[in-house]
């Protein structure tokens, strides 16, 4: 059970969230017991869980890793220009892995799953793959 | 076979070793080849696999983790006052995948799994998933 | 199915491609769908994934994650004075999933698997665990 997913992003950094794609892909696939894991195809995005209450987190979470990893340096070689997309997505992670439970996410009450955007705006894929018990 | 534990953390920033009930957890299933993974359902803390010998290295991680993530910042705009433990937790990630052979962890010698405080002291979560071969 | 392998670093900080041993594996398994974990039983070494194409990104890579985590700084107290690579393999990861279709990684086009020393040069070991639907 793999389910693939295409996203458009409209900002250079942006996060979306797709919890309730992961959700429906759960109820599709009708497993109650197992893990799924979400998996992103690309070099310059990811996938985090974190808040889903205040968008000020993931607003303060990529203000301050283009602090850390800033777009330009004077020492980056890489002639995309897009090497601190590369240190965030390596830094975030292309996947997670979220437990199932009798058909559902063991998300905590405050956690949400996102597409991490680093290098946007782009056409996007990620894939949810179920893994049964 | 999904296991549930909590746990009392005692600061702000923390390691705690959780390697023994991984362990515990893997004998109840009588699981001999598969994965576990440990997941943390909250959003100011994590799960990490480092070094279980000094604890200087611990130590040491989360001195220069606050030093790149600092608690106060005068950019952060998030009102809750700990964007930090967000991004430390999404830095460190909030599950961990250890393959299981012969009924054992496949860990290194020197490696533990811990559970990672950044915003306590606070009562928490956390699960241990065993995937079976 | 779990795969063992060594490789040998020859300086302190380097990335290895491992993705032809991960594909190798999966062949010799002959699982066509499920997922795979690559893991890195060190505590200064990782498992990343990222850009495949040009050098210069995992050079950049490497780079500003010395920078950001250097390895001679006033405050580290480990004796062994090689907190930074603690620091680098906690924020890159020991371990990377992978789903499996079709007897195929699902791994973007653009994207190599590696294994990632922050200590080196050493003899390395890292295990390749396939997980069959």
């Amino acid at each position: 059970m793999l389910y693939k997913y295409t996203l458009q992003t409209g900002n250079r950094d942006q996060l979306l969230e797709i919890t309730g794609q992961v959700r429906k892909a759960l109820q599709q696939a009708q497993v109650k017991n197992g893990a799924v894991v979400i998996y992103c195809p690309h070099t310059t995005a990811g996938i985090t869980i974190n808040e889903n209450a205040d968008p000020n987190v993931g607003r303060d979470l990529f203000m301050r890793l283009e602090e850390v990893y800033p777009w330009k340096h004077p020492r980056y070689l890489h002639g995309e220009g897009n090497s601190a997309a590369h240190l965030k997505a390596a830094t975030i992670g292309v996947s997670q892995a979220v437990p199932v439970a009798d058909g559902e996410l063991i998300l905590g009450v405050w956690q949400g799953i996102y597409f991490c955007e680093f290098d946007g705006p782009r056409k996007r894929t990620y894939y949810i793959k179920i893994i049964k018990d």
